[in-house]
């Protein structure tokens, strides 16, 4: 071996120990001024030597960063560490190659077919297609754009004259629906947001009333999105019903599964996404709920062929030539460069199997159970609502005067200075809430206890 | 160490050492119904072990995968292994985290404006933005998105009513931008193409015409990008002469510096970009002469501000706190979750320093004159367009009465299943041409030698 990975291994190796030790810190807490000054950014005109590079890593990159691996990380909604993961990571770089065209990416077109078609045949889209996208973002913006393409084909190349369309998705879905209605000169005021419960879910009487309202002012109703685990409660829109009324009204229907869809592979916890067969598409992250490193997310399509249709453009002929092109998968992306997502995903699957695979999804259920007792049987914490799935939303109640808002950020602030715990916080019909989310299938009871520990001890230095 | 990490460093260092062993071949080729059959694609109910995934990774991922760090790829605008790129892709693997806010990616998001700052003063931009964005393609539709919201604000939330819009790029053009006038809602069949000359260069007094055309019918000219370097030819559009027209007229100038924004490193060959810092904005991708592995691009803006007003959504709260703002880049991207793209980049120039990048630069285009020397001196082999950058294409002239595209069909298509070369061909006018493309740094003169004697020997079987 070359020093260089002599010296390598070694430093990968001792963080990944440190993740699980006890008393190595989540973040090594610095604002950004100070981390600043403390770390040597500049580029000479000079180069510096490997050494000096992988002293930089050792020192300051890995010191500084935020450890998504360790056992008090629950701050979005990702998290832990998987070998299979790192390894799929690993030889995607080694290997360095675009998703483009089988002629540079054989295996892995092949290997992505075979991830797709599994996620399909789950979702229940029996002849469906289906593409690697950059994000969960990304995906709801396909779907939006395939739904604007299918009510009218002529904008595609025409472009917009006085469209009519509307679209809806439940006040608690996912920001990147606005921003697709704007990029896709759909307008974003042409977003209607619906009313949700206290559970966070879409109310589908609410749903029916804004589309007919619509429809008397002339407009023309074309997109409904379920979302399928939301990002601040993890609640899930009743599926059948949104799927009943956008047959009704001749609407493209997609589920936003970025955080949930994966618990199709739990046989007890799928009944949550109960009819995604009857949706057009939907979005799908494997590197939240299945543990993959960022980026991986599907983009799934019930409708064959139609997603080739909707990428296909001009001018790509320097690219693609004929005699591969079921697999040269670029002609049914957005991108055209593209990196490999799918063999880490691949390999973790193939390890786990579907069977593993639910057991870890199981767990964190159970584990999320259980924080929700935890907070449900201590005086001073407060569930804000139900635990839907993974995520439990609560607050600390103080004994003391404080503003409670106030207190509570101060709590979440001085757990991440204090880098023994990193869990976010978001604000729910003006109360701050602390959003723990529990991704790692890594983690025991034992994490939570000292999580909530953790949240208990900070608390009583603030009351 | 772990037993699964003392087995897979081996295998990462076997396929190192053998990228650069003369009788490795840089693809073992199989037609894809062959590869389906010989791969063990297929997840199961129970998982497998990880000495199983080695075993996947050893005999069937590496060994079918295309050698992109191979010394006799040049199929794509990427090629070359950097053990410093892969150090960064690792690490960011390691730490797998999110870009979207200094919360959790505090290093990152410096080394990220570090890095971008330093892009946009080698392009001009002395108070400019930018972003890493998801590849080329994405660069030039966010381009056209600043532009589309820059000329008329009220798109982004009214969406498109009647619109007049009309964008120019060369014939030559990526493609991205076709798809990019679709997706905007500005309708493909509004962006001209310009016919370029005999270089593969805009012809400005063409794209004068075809502007002036425009107005007279009622239209309106928003947007229109010179592109430096060509996916093909590699030619350099007219920077300053586009520029000037732009400002003319009240255009946005877009320059799509994909492939050859990186010239800008080197004092001999930046004049290919001079001007640039007329444009508005400017896509550059790492991934190609930076020898970054993929994804690694780059969108840079002039004006201040714009870039967050454009990528600005509602709902975002849940993410973006206010106390880390300017580091918090989700803000101004348009992905939500986001790899780190920067940290392989940063570690290349640091270790190159800007004179070892130039150095590179310099030696790449050192070899494609020598390569288009070659092409010059043999008597069968015909030059097709003079060689402007890296790009030079070529075709063989049997003496024989085959056909001759058929011929150089045959020969490239021969050339890859031999395993020897891989390189990719285009269609100009209506002539097969090979495209050999030299971006890998580590190649010399006996490397453009070795592919030129295997296309003659690969020729003389075919003739």
């Amino acid at each position: 071996m070359t020093p260089f990975f002599k010296k390598l291994f070694p430093i990968i190796f001792k963080y990944i120990e440190e993740n699980i030790q006890q008393d190595t810190p989540v973040v090594h807490f610095e604002t950004h001024d100070v981390l600043k000054s403390q770390l040597n950014l500049a580029i000479g005109e000079e180069g510096v030597s490997v050494d000096e590079l992988l002293m930089f890593i050792e020192n300051q990159y890995l010191k500084y960063s935020v450890r998504t691996g360790h056992r008090q990380f629950f701050n979005q909604l990702f998290g832990g560490f998987s070998s299979v993961g790192f390894l799929g990571d690993v030889v995607t770089s080694l290997t360095n190659t675009s998703m483009y065209t089988y002629e540079v990416a054989p295996v892995a077109a092949l290997l992505e077919k075979e991830v797709l078609n599994k996620m399909l045949s789950l979702v229940g889209f029996k002849h469906g297609d289906g593409t690697f996208v950059t994000g969960g973002s990304n995906a709801n913006y396909m779907a939006l754009l395939c739904a604007r393409n299918k009510t009218d084909p002529t904008i595609k190349k025409r472009g917009f004259a006085n469209s009519a369309l509307v679209l809806f998705v439940s006040d608690q879905a996912h920001y990147s629906f606005e921003r697709a209605a704007d990029l896709l000169g759909i307008g974003s005021n042409n977003l209607v947001k619906i009313k949700t419960d206290n559970n966070g879910q879409m109310m589908v009487d609410e749903l029916n009333k804004e589309i007919v309202r619509h429809l008397e002012q002339g407009k023309k109703p074309f997109f409904v999105a379920a979302t399928a685990g939301t990002t601040v409660l993890g609640a899930f829109d009743p599926i059948d019903e949104i799927a009943q009324l956008a047959k009704q009204y001749d609407m493209w229907f997609h589920i936003d599964g970025a955080f949930g869809a994966s618990v199709l592979l739990s046989r007890q916890h799928k009944y949550l996404l109960d009819g995604s067969e009857l949706a057009d598409s939907l979005t799908w992250d494997a590197h939240k709920m299945m543990g993959a490193t960022l980026m991986c997310s599907a983009f799934l399509i019930k409708e064959p062929n139609f997603l080739k249709q909707t990428c296909a453009v001009g001018g790509t002929e320097y690219l693609y030539h004929d005699e591969d092109e079921c697999y040269d998968l670029g002609q049914i992306s957005l991108q055209c460069g593209r990196r490999v997502d799918v063999l880490k995903l691949w390999l973790l699957w193939k390890h786990y199997g579907d069977r593993g695979y639910e057991a870890c999804i199981d767990h964190v259920f159970e584990l999320a159970k259980y924080a929700n007792q935890q907070v449900a049987e201590h005086p001073n914490l407060e569930l804000m609502t139900p635990t839907q799935s993974l995520n439990i939303c609560f607050r600390y109640r103080p004994n003391s005067q404080t503003d409670i808002n106030t207190f509570n950020l101060a709590l979440r602030e001085q757990l991440r200075r204090s880098g023994k715990t990193l869990v976010n916080y978001a604000i729910i019909k003006g109360n701050v809430v602390i959003r723990l989310v529990i991704v790692n299938f890594e983690l025991s009871k034992t994490d939570i206890d000292t999580f909530f520990a953790n949240v208990l001890s900070v608390a009583k230095t603030l009351s």
